[in-house]
């Protein structure tokens, strides 16, 4: 790409930055917010620094939060003993929205990948530990995606938790309700027959 | 869609302004801004905020361009008889890029659309009639896109021209070089007939 102006092929590159943001949508995202009033730019660049500036991350759990213990593990009405190990705040917000949960998060902020350079070090996995070793917990779901990254990183913490009293499960994989059969991925099926349920906890569940 | 921080649901609000980001990518674009150093985030803000202070036009053209004319409109090479009339700085771009064409461009910055309150004065059509006006240019290829919008444009600009001798053209329309008659749309298909070339040019354009 050939640009008429250096601002502008500045202002693309940065964009086109971000992933999944190739250098053409980066230049029509930069011409849109160049026919918006300054104001708009400066709304966008000062929430994502004052994001990156003066973000906290819960004591307890790493979820984001503006308080020092996030409002989840705050609440008195949640349950202390169930923990669900999550990679991120997306996920957080995903199993809030299903209302099913009471049990407190514990975010991970990745999932270790030898191929992009993340180690168990670089995770929230020793805060985990000591939450668990505290005695609070008793039970743990891991609720990672299910890659080899995911369950190459559900393995180590579990080794790391062997030598305490703590029940660990993983979250179920199956057919998305509602879903036909012919169109789920074959491996999603393969899991869903290995994972089947007895059919009276299916009655209870729906 | 419920945020445990205030300060990520403003940046997520922001990001997802721009056109074609939903709440969903404007997380994730937030939560990897957030996953990087400070420093990636304070260029991203300063490319855009700059652009947006220091943005210059072309005094003739309209284009966007670090100098007060742009470095096209400044080339004695170039044909300044010939304007290609174009919506934005994307469409000079895409036409640079072919080097087919060796005119000047004239940069409306959008098209006439009343559905969206953009009117001819909000355009820079009057500009556009003064380089007609001072008697330099001979010929107008308009290149605007084929929607109701453009051809209005065209139209538009075309009776204010009336009044001057100068040629006025639009860019052909057809099947893209390469494509397959049979995955072509119906009404470019149906146009590409219409403004059948005579074989003897097709062989010269090859
Ligand atoms: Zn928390
Ligand atoms: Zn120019």
């Amino acid at each position: 790409m050939e640009f008429s102006s250096k601002l502008l092929e500045n202002a693309v590159y940065e964009m086109s930055q971000l992933p999944g943001i190739g250098k053409r949508t980066a230049l029509r995202l930069v011409l849109h917010l160049l026919k918006q009033p300054e104001e708009r730019t400066q709304n966008l660049s000062n929430a994502l620094l004052k994001l990156k500036q003066d973000v906290n991350y819960c004591k307890n759990c790493n979820n984001i939060s503006d308080t020092e213990i996030c409002e989840i593990c705050a609440n008195p009405k949640r349950d202390k003993s169930l923990v669900c190990v999550v990679e991120d705040v997306r996920d957080v917000m995903a199993i809030e929205n299903t209302s099913q949960y009471q049990g407190l998060y514990h975010v991970l902020g990745g999932k270790i990948s030898p191929m992009e350079g993340v180690g168990p070090q670089d995770l929230n996995i020793a805060s985990l530990v000591k939450r668990v070793e505290s005695g609070d917990v008793k039970e743990l779901i891991f609720a990672l995606s299910s890659t080899m990254e995911g369950d190459t990183t559900n393995f180590y913490i579990y080794k790391q938790l062997e030598r305490f009293n703590v029940v660990t499960s993983t979250i179920a994989r199956g057919i998305s309700v509602g879903d036909e059969l012919e169109y789920a991925d074959e491996v999603t099926l393969g899991r869903s027959i290995l994972n089947r349920v007895p059919f009276e906890n299916s009655i209870k569940a729906g």
